[in-house]
């Protein structure tokens, strides 16, 4: 905490989306923020943040707005993370800490590793597991992150006193904080996060290029609604997730083929009774899952 | 409209879970049916729907239930359907309608055909497309229909005047109803239903098999939750709904197959903007479905 009793003087957010819009309004929410300096390529998304309060000051430049920060904060998508880095390094000071948002750790850290340096101590990578379809600071909400895990996956070179506080902005913001080994992480996400968006992408598309699409999507119900939700999400955003996560994606698209593919078999043997085992046994591990996430305190 | 003003005198309702029980609440607060006579094979779910009032009475036996009543809805799993409509051929008078729920129209159409005969005019096969992933009397709700579409696939054998008999029943029940062929019905929702549960089923299995499952689970999130509800279904009847649709989920599975491989060579081929590009068709697509949906009824 600095005198004032603020947990930060001034928030450099690079990026001014869903995510870093709703860390932002959570932060000042909870008065853990006195100041976010926002940057952002998009100009109509830097005026929007900053006529719905999300930023304090809007700036065009890094350098600008990385000036006098405490924390910097990385919230664009994972592809434009590289060069961002590369043009913080020399606006780095020793009192700042950074942190990133990207839901694959390995390659951002192997960049940062390269741009950053003896200046890696003060980087913590980090992944916010949660979010919604929409994109944009519109849809940013002060609540995004509330009972929701964000996971951090320091490196060696990472300092405790930077994971402290990236630690702290995150709990400031309602969230759980996990450590995880990077590369475990990657491993994770892929099979929990990164497959279910590409599924999702193909159904959407494999229907919407269908002679008869205006005509199926007028017969899909909630079922379909739930199902499809994610392929409403940012294109660039997954784009670079799978460049991100290329290794651990593929493998995970490959078990889910097999998986896939035990079913299709069942469905052609007419093997009901196969079918129903299969369906048992998802159907009861979902209820698990459904039933460990309403224990959360979400 | 009988006499006394109710749409339906007694409805005899086979199979009183999730959706008979539903459409029994739904009619009962419309005022649309006078008494709901139920039969169930699960003892349990018999007194169970007695106790929440959605069935009048409980019967063992399709006789005494169907005895009296002029509509009978056929509410079990497709599986169950034929030798219950054998059992109910002899059953069946002059001022009975017939109908079932099943999310598949062909094979349970020929079935009616071969038990019913002559009788078929009094026959409407019909689907409502609404429902959740829960089973059972007790989450059955009067409003699961309300805004929602219900399809019809009357055979040529239908009468007029028993078509006219289930739309009002389901219109009643706040529903939306249309007209389809049986086999497009089949065709389009293998598209959107059928192969959205395979997919569900598959991706939740695949990943309770790994070895960290417990893990993974811990790391997914709401878009997770969404994407896989629909594993949570009931697994007899989506084992039925596969062999009764059979040829048009294989050529779904395989539509699928075929997109996710497209997916797949270009995430091997770091092809980012053929990812994006298939992203953003599918976002696009799935926006529209969004905003088509929220400008319907419901």
């Amino acid at each position: 905490m600095s005198a004032s009793g603020v947990l930060i003087n001034r928030l450099c957010l690079i990026g001014v989306g869903l995510i870093g819009g709703s860390l932002a309004l959570a932060l000042k929410r909870a008065g853990a923020c006195a100041h976010v300096a926002g940057v952002d390529t998009a100009g109509a998304a830097l005026r929007e943040a900053l006529e719905l309060g999300i930023i304090d000051s809007g700036h065009a430049g890094l350098a600008e707005a990385a000036a006098g920060s405490d924390v910097i904060v990385l919230a664009t998508p994972l592809g434009r993370m590289p060069s961002l880095l590369q043009q913080l390094a020399p606006l780095l000071t020793p009192k700042m800490v950074l942190t990133d948002v990207g839901s694959a750790k390995r390659g951002i850290i192997e960049a940062a590793r390269k741009a950053l340096g003896a200046n890696c101590a003060a980087y913590v990578p980090g992944h916010p597991i949660a979010g919604t379809e929409k994109s944009g600071p519109r849809h940013a909400l002060p609540d995004l992150f509330a009972g929701h895990v964000v996971v951090l996956t320091p490196i060696r070179e990472t300092s405790a006193a930077a994971i402290a506080r990236v630690r702290a902005m995150w709990e400031a913001a309602g969230a759980i904080v996990h450590s995880l080994d990077a590369v475990h992480h990657d491993y994770l996400l892929a099979a929990t996060s990164h497959l279910p968006h590409m599924l999702a992408y193909a159904l959407v598309d494999c229907l919407a290029r269908m002679d008869e699409h205006e005509e199926i999507f007028r017969y899909a119900a909630g079922g379909f609604a739930d199902f499809t939700r994610i392929a409403a999400s940012s294109p660039e955003m997954w784009r670079d997730v799978c460049a991100a996560n290329r290794d651990n994606l593929l493998a995970a698209m490959d078990r889910f083929e097999q998986q896939l593919r035990e079913i299709r078999a069942a469905v052609v043997a007419a093997d009901g009774a196969a079918l129903e085992e299969i369906f048992r046994r998802a159907r009861d591990a979902r209820d698990r899952f459904a039933a460990r996430r309403q224990g959360a305190p979400e």
